[in-house]
């Protein structure tokens, strides 16, 4: 793990590094000079600062023009904090900003596309249905292929929807519903088949868990993603370990884009080592098959153009630009993607909400209590440390943990700002902040265990009418 | 070019030939990594067989990896063909004598045990059936435990048969029957279950083939298997590419090797490198899966604990010894194995018969015509040039691939014997010893060709009866 932070970026040597910040100096150098448009300068720029930061953080130096690294220092821990430091792959989460991730610099950095005005603008005309607050706020933030899933749309061809999950433990927290939200909205929307991943194989592999303890933890969280309220006649909801040993298309999918990918590439992407087990190395292929509308013959009757949409936190797009480089050499159609920002853990956005912390996390199962304790007690905030000062300087929403749950949870834009400009104008105290957002979750959770609740019980009452039927045979 | 052609390569000095021996080792490991042509491969491996046995004739020592010469003893003529030029890997098996494979020495490199006189005369005790001949003749030659399996044969405790075959094309040679026959023979005298794998994935990885290519040759060699003649109603024949897709516990046992196996250990065992896709590193887990009773629940209900024997070529050694260091760490039983020697191609012992080389190869869909063909032309000869000559010195039977070839096929150990006595007395010539072999393997493979015409057959019947019963729903 230690490795892989240190790795970040491709591994480049120092001398590798220099070169290229020399070559992205000339860039910039050449695009004004060249008056290019600002925002392509602004983001040469950007790339630049960022190259010259990860030579400082992997050589001990500044970097200077005409002097090539010749001794330098390795630094073992973080170097000072700038947004610059941004860790972010499938397993980690961490910046040193209070604010969370530089979005506008992932997106540079893993070459997708902002969620701009003018996408928004079309996917509402498109679709003839106002924007899901979380497009309209900034959450999903980036993607890639947007614009080709709402051509097929536009010309009444079909795509489908793929997310997922990894079910590392019984426990959800409010976090891990942001992609089904919006995922459920996009069903809704363009009224498509859906199918959704839990990678019970991939928690197997990476943690200290039996096959059988891992297959729990996936029943118990298809119940609350299930208790999201998916189109019942088009969401197939399945388990790696099960549907593997169950379908004709699965395996096919995954041995080929196992026979596209090599150990150095994904020692790239994901950052294996020799030391990690074969598993691991051939997993990147089990999360990528279902991309392939070929993988669900049942669905999709053996249709293998199918093009689909992932909505995803950004941290999973480094198994999906993979599975974009293997798609045409397999003849299949790139998936599209939609990225979503992280869910800030209740101390701060510097990492995300993580449920191996219960501290940091809001569950789905908690009470009206718990909720209320742990956001008291935990959520960061933004406002000032005595009552005077606030009311003279106000709160910075910011970097308030509260706030940032209120853009994820409360729905109506109004009362949003309203909450927004009381905060910073130091009108609203911290307290009356997060009494907001308890007041906000609280129904919300336990309108979710109410759901949760009938779908256990009509699971029950199915597996029931399964047996009474085996021995009435 | 012309000096080193007076030069006869024999005028290097110790450190180019050294040089000369590393850059042709490089070069097979890169050809070899490249899925170059088996007999580009074949071709280098043997020029680098001849540098080093330049190189020990020239420096007196064998050469040694990262060890130049420094101190050497030159001799002037070329040391005694020995055994240490052997390449044995579950893809390429190459030595530079004409006996074929120095096999005592390979079961002291493996770590196997020889299959002695007190084992075979223990499995004659334990049965009570005479032993078959490829044990009686060193065919069957070394093993893993098999002293266990007889054990539980005594005990009556459950054990079943695991062998498989890599569908790598259509056509079938008569070397690929050796461990079919021998394990229907086990089938027979221990009356257990038997499962067969065909690596249709694994061809699909290693060769230029699509996966709807693989899976023809799986069912076409199947038709050749299931012509053995094995219990039908103890005998489970499978494609991975199919089952994986359709059983509960196939796939939860190869993620389970899978997290028990890393790259470093493939690397070690299978000379992988970084550039092998990710499809190649996973593959070894899937030829040990079968192993395990769990991966047929069907079979054996759930049963973990069902030990398993292998009848394998030597060559395939490298996966169950990976399979028997993961087995205790998953609580399952080791598998037992016994191991063949090679069958050695038309034109000797120096490498295996290879269906990709028609030249080197009896296919079991050849005619009459064409075996007395390719034996008459092909079939390297231990008998002297001239009439003359092998009237007065006899010929060699420890490299005419003729007599060989009867050892695996001629049943009757007393017409084997005089067979070899007048052979090597020089009362009978080549072309009789051929004549012998001819009419041995024509009705062999004519009996099998009647029998995969009926297989073939009856699964035409089926699935007819199959669209018959769909059409009458």
């Amino acid at each position: 793990m230690s490795n892989r932070q240190n790795c970040d970026s491709g591994c480049l040597s120092p001398l590798e590094l220099y070169e290229r910040v020399t070559t992205q100096g000339d860039k910039v150098r050449s695009l004004k000079t060249a008056e290019a448009p600002k925002d392509e300068i602004d983001t040469a720029v950007k790339l630049l600062l960022s190259l010259k930061l990860m030579y400082k953080a992997t050589t001990g130096q500044d970097y200077k023009a005409g002097s090539p690294p010749t001794d330098f220092t390795p630094i073992n821990n973080a170097p000072a904090i700038t947004e610059d430091d941004d860790f972010v792959d499938p397993w980690t989460v961490q910046t040193s900003s209070a604010k969370g991730v530089d979005y506008d610099k992932l997106i540079v950095r893993f070459g997708s596309s902002k969620i701009d005005k003018e996408l928004i603008n079309r996917i509402e005309r498109v679709t003839g249905q106002k924007p899901h607050h979380f497009l309209r706020r900034g959450i999903f933030f980036s993607h890639r292929d947007m614009n080709q899933i709402l051509d097929a749309y536009e010309n009444k061809k079909p795509f489908y929807l793929y997310t997922g999950r990894g079910p590392s433990s019984e426990a959800m927290h409010v976090g891990h519903l942001i992609p089904f939200i919006f995922t459920k909205w996009l069903q809704e929307v363009f009224d498509i088949p859906l199918v959704i991943q839990l990678t019970d194989d991939e928690k197997y592999l990476w943690k200290d868990l039996t096959v059988e303890r891992a297959y729990e933890y996936t029943i118990e969280n298809a119940k609350d993603i299930i208790a999201c309220g998916f189109d019942i006649n088009k969401t197939f909801i399945f388990s790696d370990l099960d549907y593997l040993g169950m379908s004709p298309g699965f395996y096919k999918n995954i041995v080929k884009i196992q026979k596209h990918v090599t150990f150095n590439q994904v020692k790239g992407i994901f950052g294996f080592t020799d030391s990690d087990c074969i598993g691991k190395i051939s997993f990147p292929a089990i999360q990528a098959a279902p991309s392939f509308s070929s993988t669900f013959p049942q669905i999709f009757k053996g249709k293998e153009d199918i093009q689909c949409l992932i909505p995803c936190a950004i941290d999973q797009d480094p198994y999906f630009r993979m599975t974009r480089d293997v798609a045409p050499r397999l003849g299949y159609p790139k998936p599209a993607l939609l990225h979503s920002v992280f869910f800030p853990a209740l101390q701060g956005a510097q990492t995300k909400m993580s449920a191996s912390d219960p501290n940091s996390s809001i569950f789905l199962a908690d009470t009206p209590k718990q909720i209320k304790t742990k956001i008291n007690k935990h959520a960061f905030s933004g406002g000032k440390d005595t009552i005077e000062e606030h009311r003279k300087y106000g709160g910075n929403c910011d970097v308030d943990v509260s706030y940032m749950y209120l853009t994820f949870f409360l729905e109506d834009d109004d009362k949003l700002e309203q909450l927004k400009q009381a905060y910073t104008s130091g009108a609203l105290l911290t307290g009356e902040l997060k009494k907001a957002l308890i007041e906000t979750l609280q129904p919300l959770i336990a309108a979710h265990q109410e759901r949760r609740k009938q779908v256990t019980n009509e699971m029950q009452a199915l597996a029931q009418a399964l047996i009474e039927e085996d021995h009435g045979e």
